[in-house]
């Protein structure tokens, strides 16, 4: 189960105080931007807070990094400059938040949530995006776990070789974020499903070392954590789809086709936890055949050998009178007795398809 | 299964009949008022039920809260001052009400179930809440069972300092008081999670110290009632941004926010559900293969003995004419035919894969 | 499974053709009538079906309810006085029909499922009423096996003293009698849940006196058959409130709160249906904890007792040479072996954990 | 499983051509008439193709049955003749064909899938019928497998006296059919669900002569023989009562009811489903009971008798010094000590509350 | 489960960016084209890249088909040739695309799954087609996997004989594509079931030679691998029919008869997938009972033969003083004691009905 980091708010407290709710952390907030038009990029990190206002209203596209959320003051005075509402405030510090869109007057808003696997722990790594998108400007605020999904495109908009990222509005940068983190969630899930995929194989050839349960379940949890990232996307993308606003409209085919990115990473996330479920049925199955062919042997066994045992103790009485002891073929006797009984089981257990 | 406290009806009453179906209880009903502007707070405990009636059109904000529903009269009253419908009136007497919204001419009417966790006994407890907000004032009925949940909303209405509280009007205090249940559940949950995480980790490292069937079961229904009272919420709240009503439209943005409020919470509670199956699924699973393993055993060791048994018994007999009971070796070859035996048999399982 | 009375039909007859598919029945068809309005009440048992006719427009209003719908006559003459359609005639005499809302020209239609428990056998009977409501007159239909659960509703016409019944119109009166339906189901579901809380301690508690899967499975097949009464009502009430009629427009206020009993209904059912199923699956997992133990209480006895059996009868063989049985200390060595063989068998079985 | 006829399609080949893909059958199509109206019938059997031409427009109401779809021929035939879309010439051959309802401009067009219960093979046979609606004229076409399900509806026709069929107009004559179909279903689940009772009954009385599960089984297969045919044809039904067609107008109010027919009798395979499902999970854990009762026997025997035989073996051995066999109460002691032994242990499953 | 050819993606690239994402293939990519009339057809195969451009707008009916999508640069300049929008090229590369439709200005753009049946590893074969209709002009993208299902469709325009192909347009010879990939299905599906019926009659008649849950999972997921091909199949042909495209508009009628056969397959594949869960839980089922009917044996023969071992072991005890074994028919009397209580044991398994 997901570590939860569930609110610990302490109910009743104004809607839109600014509680960060993720793990207790330090240090500074690193703010980096990115300022460009068709000509020109400038590119700064650890800009200061102060310094961010300028780039709202300079006719040039500025994308404006925040890694870190814990400090409350840096989120307030963005929100001062940039005029995003309290509301919207507390979802960015809030790295619980389930994912959502909102538009207010002069900026849309998106939460998503990030994915990493983590290869040496064999789990998922999740980090909040908070995406605001204003006329010329574009800020992303990050919790500074993972490693930045978001280089490649910083490096597009530098070269401005390929693609027409430079060319077109913020509108554009902010679609290309999403689905840049869309198609993160791919790459995520094809390592989860290579690790289900040795699962399968060890259960179908029966290289059943060990229990398989714990690990199908874990595999299982892993791919509801992704399903829990990716489900609200749905609504959220069909909802800036529907949105009559004037950023977006010129981009609807883009967000179309992120659309259907993430209907087929929901579907997929679908199977594989189906394939989840199915495979622990099958394996559940099989231990009970296995439980089966056990008791068959114990059971056959002990068919043979009790009565034999049986009839041995019989002559192993001491009693003064027992003739068949003192005949000259007695022990031959019991001997064919013996090979006479546990024929006829054998016989009884191959007319029952036991053997 | 929570302990309902079924309508305990006679059928065919008249609509509108108020019929207190709670736990018997008795003692006063506990009024207390607040009366806020921007400039001015009173605050009185102890209100005689005549006096309410003063606070309906004073011009301030009058919140009247009301501890206890046992007592049909005090709604009757209440009802009749405030122009509370009948029908109404009933919802409120009636503790088992399904949470849902209603509109009436002059008042919006929501019954809320507030839930606390009793961490003694690892149980939620419900409360009914019924919210009566009117023009210029806001009715709050409780059964007083669990400690005062609004306190902290309290302390922000004296203190002013906080938030905007006080320079908004009813309807704004209307939705602070939701979202304050609204939060309340998340508090809940997370004490709820805390057991979960416990067992889980007891299953998974494999700790069972006795059945987890059970508190497995508990754990599931406990989170079935925090589903029961959260699912009916997301229709109420989207009912009240639906309205077209005078008292709302100024609050939609922060009906918007605690709809999405409301829908992380049943994400959260219907995952931590499906966590509780999966855990039962994987906690089943374990214990099937922990039978086979408990048979393997069973069944190598008879597998084994069974022949030794059997052919030591051979030479227990007492036969007059046994040869090799005379032979100088005849003890040794039995040795020796043992040891050949359970090799053989060792032989198989290895080949088997069963040890 | 409830003992279905299922079409006999002869497929292919024509619609509308009467036929009676409950039980063979047979005695007369008891009409009674009670005709009011605010000032008078005069109430008739054992009416003549002639005598309906002239309360069909005497300006006050009149319910008649009639008792036994197994003989289609006084139907038919019913449907031809107050202008039912065939096809509704055909509905009401079969007694298996799907609860359902019609609207024809001049009257509105419903049929319900009464359910009342029977404690004796611990089952739910289900009785079908048909209610046709016209402008001025009310027609009950309703098979005579349970009791009569509107009485209530006749007192409060006959008093007039509660509520305002007698002020009203005939829709309100119509509201009332399904009203006191829906009331009647939860008084049904208390009794069931009381059965099935009484179940859930047993299986809590471990008292496990016999097979609970029987009494769960029989539960259960109760709940169902609450469902299926319940489940139509939603559909049916709130087309009664989207429906432009001018019978029941002034009552739109009193059909949204039976709108939330029946809702309150289904979720208590599904509900507890839900319980019945985790409890068979913990009771599945309780039985499977068992037969574990059971397993190995056997198995670590095998595993002490098979080789002590085995090293016994060593040394009960009789060959003429076996030089241990004549060593001074032989016999005390053999137990000194059996101590430490039972010794490492147990420290074994500690070290699993078994212990 | 249903052996399915699965379409033996060769893909690509253009739509609209014909193909019989049921199994291949011979001898001739049986076409018979039914030429009526208010005032006359006439009804002939073996007509020839080349006369059917005359009916179509000769103002009567002319029923055209077609006995057999397997010659191409004759379907192209009365395509042409009464102008069926090869589209739909193609779905009246292809016996496989899931329930629909199709509009063109002349014509209203179904296939519905008739039921018949196989008593001596406890089955269910399914048959397709294909109903062409047009002005004046109604062809319905069979497989010929089962019995004539249309014959009381010729009766009707004949002798005119029950119903107003012969009033009526053909689209009257399409929804009797169509109602029969329906009344047929509820007499075939009739069948199975009587099969259904007997199960449950053995299973609850416990009287499991042999292995439940193959006919619980092929009772569940059954079932969903009959909701594969009847689910489809909520749509189709309500499909036709949407529809703005000239035919129908006049008999909405019969198709709703058809409507409330099929509801019906999916509501209630349905729950026989799901009875089904019940029953099985009740009969596994019954067998999961069982096999506990038999391991406890086992066991307790085991626990007795195995430290018993291990005293008795320690006493049968020969060593020459063992003090015990020489005093004259050893054998008396060893008595005491075998019943002290086994008394422990049954008392241990006492307190265990095995016994 | 299937082997994903997961999205190999650098995330960040700019959409539009095309990809092959299958598996690595090289080798030229093969164009071939058939271009057709009423009057006329020429087919060629091999044909170059730039000579595709001269059929866009040549009056007759040019369907070019490409074998192999790998080559990046062929999409790219048939791309630009018949103004494809790239992010329709991304999608044609990128193989493991969910099935879609997408309209531009002036093309209709399909993505399908073609599915075929490896006989000899029983096991299904996607392969993606791209459609791309335009006026005048389709162009139908395969990967060269499986056979070519289109040949027929080819024969069939080349022959002019059977169907209106040639004396159509373009959209319906889009549809006639679409239409042979579902007709696939079903003969896909056709092969699955029978694989599935002999692995059912094998369960039903009980021949379970070797384990049968392996096979069932497999077949199961060979219908899930259909499902997840056939199922945005619905959307997207409800979405061709809705589309008010003048290049679709004479074709409804044929688009909803295709949508049928989609329904078809999609209700055939669930209820098959439904099948195989409930054999699966037979199996299951029929495997507990066999666990059940072994122990039996066991438990029976252990209780027969424990006690009678026991007894033999009594008197073969060596000690001095036992006089039972002096007695004359103290032999005979042991006899009689075995055999009384053998007879005890058998009555009592009698009793409780296990022999």
């Amino acid at each position: 189960m997901e570590k939860k980091k569930l609110h610990r708010h302490v109910a009743g407290l104004p809607p839109g105080t600014l509680r960060y709710v993720g793990e207790a952390k330090q240090g500074p907030v690193l703010l980096s931007v990115i300022d460009y038009n068709e000509e020109h990029v400038t590119e700064r990190n650890g800009v200061d807070i102060q310094e961010t206002y300028d780039y709202k209203e300079n006719g040039r596209i500025s994308w404006i990094n925040i890694d870190g959320v814990h400090d409350v003051k840096v989120i307030k005075t963005l929100g001062l400059y940039f005029n995003i509402h309290p509301l919207l405030q507390e979802d960015i510090a809030d790295t619980d938040q389930r994912p959502k869109a909102e538009f207010y007057e002069d900026v849309a808003f998106v939460v998503l949530h990030m994915l990493s696997y983590d290869r040496a722990k064999s789990s998922i790594e999740r980090e909040q995006v908070s995406l605001v998108l204003g006329d010329g400007f574009l800020l992303s605020f990050q919790e500074d776990k993972a490693g930045d999904v978001f280089e490649p495109v910083r490096e597009r908009i530098r070269k401005k070789a390929r693609g027409k990222l430079r060319n077109l509005d913020t509108a554009y940068l902010f679609y290309v974020l999403m689905d840049t983190i869309v198609d993160n969630y791919l790459i995520v899930l094809e390592n989860v499903v290579e690790d289900l995929e040795r699962l399968e194989e060890k259960i179908i050839k029966d290289e059943l070392g060990g229990d398989m349960t714990r690990p199908l379940y874990e595999q299982k949890q892993e791919l509801v954590k992704v399903r829990k990232a990716v489900r609200p996307l749905r609504d959220i993308v069909s909802q800036l789809i529907r949105e009559e606003s004037t950023f977006l409209d010129g981009h609807k085919v883009y967000l179309r086709d992120l659309y259907d990115h993430v209907v087929q990473v929901i579907d997929n996330t679908e199977s594989y936890i189906d394939t989840c479920n199915s495979l622990l049925d099958m394996y559940l199955s099989i231990i009970g055949n296995r439980t089966n062919d056990v008791m068959k042997v114990l059971t056959i066994l002990s068919t043979i050998f009790l009565p034999l045992t049986f009839i041995v103790g019989v002559y192993g009485m001491n009693f003064d009178h027992m003739p068949e002891l003192h005949t000259p073929y007695g022990y031959l006797g019991v001997w064919a007795l013996m090979i006479l009984v546990s024929g006829g089981i054998y016989g009884y257990f191959r007319r029952k398809r036991w053997i």
